[in-house]
């Protein structure tokens, strides 16, 4: 049975879906218009009950958060298509890491400048310019810390590529694309490589082309 | 070589200390003040660039992020001590769910409101009554989520005891000790059944001794 992505058009979505793209599983995304406030109707309150994408329905077992689902599909399918954890518990401990710091440190400023930049007007609130400044500022701090990452191993989990590059993609699609600061990878050298590597994968332009 | 964990007054810190006491691993905390600005000096930040705990030393293996520390040590002792990851990928993947959502929708509205009901005089900076109440809000709303969970299972990851569970003692410590709030679990007849289950087990009596 073809797996059902529930949200494909967000970021999160995007990240699950091309993790599913690297181990060549297929999958049929199910588009939910958070616009229309699809993602709190009753039904899809039973599928996931705070409200939020990606779901995925994978036969009867229905699981939610990217990062779970990444992992779980990482691990199920390790030998087939891009093994993307790591060949020992040390190497995917480092995965790990990487995968948490784009959760906490590179996800959240990226969606604050994103949510200001793109969305105040669609949405109806005031742009907040101090909070777009604070948040390119956090985020230039974590960007000069992979720069030195990057400078030491090709990749952020090591000489592999793996969820700990796939997790960035999707928001810095964003970063480079809609909220129009390219300048944030390009002026550091070994990130502006490591993201030409990473989003010329095929999987991406896979993703890129739904 | 016992591990060493650097940063053991915080909540993430004894995530992960709860952790290795769960599968008997022997540990030695290594103490961070953060108020006297001891994340921020040059050894720290070649352990830890992004400046924050915790962090871990296991002989020549460095890994911080507590939530990627948790899954290491769960993984690589599996058959020592509890096991908390599931006996199948799908339980495993349910934990991971429940694990991400703490990082998401629990850690955050108690973190906010630990910082400016505990902290915001210490640290110089005015309390704020509105995050205050939107983080009450954001939180109950969270904990309706698990009490509907909590009466389905026994544990937020199915019917045992997982890093699911686990994640969630050291901030709900936060909540029913120095902000205050208990009431919030104990007006939740599952959640708080399952909060006396999980704070009294022997790992966390012992961590709370440290």
């Amino acid at each position: 049975m073809v797996i059902k992505v529930y949200g494909p058009a967000y970021a999160s979505s995007k990240r699950l879906m091309l993790c599913l793209a690297e181990k060549g599983i297929e999958f049929e995304p199910v588009p939910i218009d958070l616009f229309k406030g699809e993602h709190k109707t009753p039904e899809f309150l039973e599928l996931q009950p705070f409200g939020q994408v990606p779901v995925i329905q994978d036969g009867d077992y229905t699981l939610y958060e990217s990062r779970a689902i990444i992992r779980y599909y990482a691990e199920k399918y390790k030998s087939q298509g891009t093994d993307l954890l790591g060949k020992t518990m040390e190497e995917r401990g480092v995965v790990e890491q990487w995968v948490e710091i784009e959760a906490h440190n590179y996800h959240p400023p990226i969606l604050d400048m994103t949510m200001h930049i793109s969305f105040a007007s669609k949405l109806g609130f005031t742009q907040d310019e101090k909070l777009i400044n604070e948040s390119e500022e956090k985020l230039g701090k974590a960007l000069d810390i992979y720069e030195k990452r990057l400078s030491e191993s090709k990749y952020l989990g090591g000489e592999f590529f793996s969820l700990a590059d796939l997790s960035y993609i999707p928001m810095t699609e964003y970063l480079v694309g809609p909220i129009e600061k390219e300048y944030m990878i390009r002026d550091r050298k070994h990130v502006s490589i490591w993201w030409d590597e990473i989003s010329n994968r095929p999987s991406w332009k896979k993703i890129q082309q739904l």
